[in-house]
């Protein structure tokens, strides 16, 4: 039983969290907000998880150091200088940074990977993903994160491949490009596919999440995985050991 | 058993028409490629069908009325003189003039209509289709016509409530809209799906075409229909009873 | 805005009844457990919703007769007398009864009849379903509900048309034959797939459930649509207008 | 471009070889049905694929060996004898024998083992597969091949483990199970979806064959692969380097 600290415990994922935590058989070791406590939390923990604000990234990376603790940090809108300070605070403890918790999207973009890698260039990649009514942007982050890994996987830059939002007399398929389109609506809380067609067979790589309790799990899961380890910085995909 | 005669039988349609009068124990009463012979192939028919060319529809249509016979006529690029002109002759003959003979689509165009006219307009409708990664324009034809189907139902005007191909800052879905995305890979035949998202569920309204065989087989089976009705204009849904 | 009263307020369903009442923008006039006092709940509620059990079902008919209010019974395990007393009080009261209150399903259900009417025998129709790891029977009752809508809009018997579970040497499909599987695993709500397979061509018919709350969300609409009906028994059908 | 001869031309398979050879830019050395030639058709070639029958296979291996040039083998029903004597072959050219020479197909198997092999035992396994009116025999011998897949890379055995054909009262799911369900209906050539399902979440790897197509192109890819190998056993994952 590992006690969990959290920061951002007011946020929209503090809720979740603390009920990852809880059926997980951990113990919640405390939560703060606003930073003042974060040094306090830190002693009282065995690992932090950060889901809170970029601005405040430093203050907890310190305070998990001065407590010698490894922390999880989920928060999204990390810059250069955030991902320089991350790299500097994993040479004195764990650190584990990661814009998607879940486990089954990690685990789907190393098979992403896997069949860009295998199959060859005449197996056209789209990646198709659905979310609620409500989301503002197209694709989602998780989709471009799928793209990056298949492209990474072919050895090309994913920008100047991709094809995104088809409307219209596009022409045909240009050789190589990675497709991308968006449906919006209802309630759904995230599916994403990516479809690797070839010549009469198609192979779809697909992840369906019923609710954000996924990131939660995923990142209390990685937070345990982190307690004992070396000093580095870790991914995702290491906590699953790909 | 009928006597089915093919304008265009050189055309991409010919092949497969061929084979699918024959699979349903017709016989081909012959075919014509400009349209010379359309009058005899008239008199030795008992229906005829029409893969051709817009420009060689209103030869056709009187070639049938020449010979007391109905006529499918499933030409793609027909316009607003054409129609007249199908128009004038579903006076003396019967017409059947579709833009998908599939039979699939037809109904899936009817359970689309009904899903759209009893579900409110809180349930979000998306349409999203796949194709080979030759085809040049998105979304597809028949996207399209599922989407007026889909309009039409609830009342409203397609173009002015469509959101197609969305990529970058979209804001949220706007309420009442249709949206379209399309997907293009490998040597997929066709596919079309009609999401309708509400609160915490889905509908999901697919068609799946393996070949384009099943446009010939819903041709053929229109044409034999045809036979012996009474002169008039008539759809694909008039064919399986809708 | 109405005042709808609970009959089996502690039971799976109340929780998510109560937030779907208010949800909707009604109000709850109360909620009962034990039938004590479901007389005086009819009093001060403008229609009854009943997710008890079955041993309630006539002390509850009874209430809403005596204060001249609608009824929408969810309870399952419904037998023969409970339909003849459900009968019987149709003459004084509007009445629903139905074994899913989902709206998606309902329609559905009208969807698969009108494809099962309209597409020939020679359309194979096969149902799959997937629910969570821990659902003791197959397939499910909506699976069959929904495999009943397609019997009966081709006039056959269920019972003896269905191929359920294949496994092993099973020979060729059976003309005419409905075919069910059943999928089980994590914590699925419940998704159903209607698949008609037809000559190189297939429409799949889909309805996904993200959690509960939607046989909330649908028995609220049906008791809403309830309030000042004539007298009768009406089913989820009625309320969607099919 | 590389002589290849079809051993088993008459075949069902025969036919797409032949057009699976040009659509590759190869050159076809010639084929043979019964045996008779089989030498002289091995002087002629580079390579031999063979899709003809077990009692001609040792016959075939020998022609092999004696012309010096590798030999797939795509014939169904190998039994223990068979794979000896392909075992003695491999010692002197190069073979590559294989239950199913799609590369998607392939693929997916390795996708497969990798996913159940990452995810802890709490994501359960179903795999679903359908497949035309006219198969006889359920689940599927690529379903099983993906079954073995998930089972080997979990360490556990298949056949104790399998829960296929699910109808009645089944209770809970046995942990760690792996599940089968078989859809039957139309022409459908073949599709074949694995479900890991977890908390919240499902990962689903599917494979969808247009045709038989895919099995002579993959069978040719492999062929081509094996020119110049040295001797030895080989699978179709080598060809795709897993």
């Amino acid at each position: 039983m590992a006690r969990i600290g959290i920061i951002g415990s007011e946020g929209r994922m503090g809720h979740v969290l603390l009920e990852a935590i809880a059926a997980a058989g951990h113990e919640c070791a405390g939560g703060v907000d606003r930073g003042d406590d974060v040094a306090n939390l830190a002693d009282a923990s065995d690992v932090l998880v950060d889901f809170s604000v970029p601005g405040a990234l430093k203050d907890n990376l310190h305070a998990a150091i001065g407590a010698g603790i490894p922390i999880l940090i989920g928060t999204t809108g990390i810059s250069g200088e955030h991902h320089l300070a991350i790299d500097n605070a994993a040479r004195a403890i764990a650190v584990l940074q990661t814009g998607n918790t879940s486990l089954g999207v990690t685990l789907l973009s190393h098979l992403v990977a896997e069949a860009a890698a295998r199959l060859g260039t005449d197996w056209d990649i789209e990646i198709v993903e659905m979310h609620h009514r409500n989301k503002v942007d197209a694709p989602s982050g998780t989709a471009i994160l799928l793209g990056e890994a298949a492209a990474a996987a072919r050895g090309i830059d994913l920008a100047s491949h991709t094809e995104s939002g088809r409307d219209g007399h596009t022409g045909a398929r240009k050789p190589g490009a990675i497709g991308f389109a968006a449906l919006r609506g209802g309630t759904v809380a995230g599916e994403h596919s990516v479809i690797l067609a070839g010549d009469q067979e198609r192979i779809t790589l697909s992840h369906s999440a019923e609710n954000r309790a996924i990131f939660a799990n995923g990142a209390i899961r990685g937070a345990d995985w982190l307690i004992g380890r070396d000093a580095g910085r870790y991914t995702m995909q290491d906590v699953l050991g790909i």
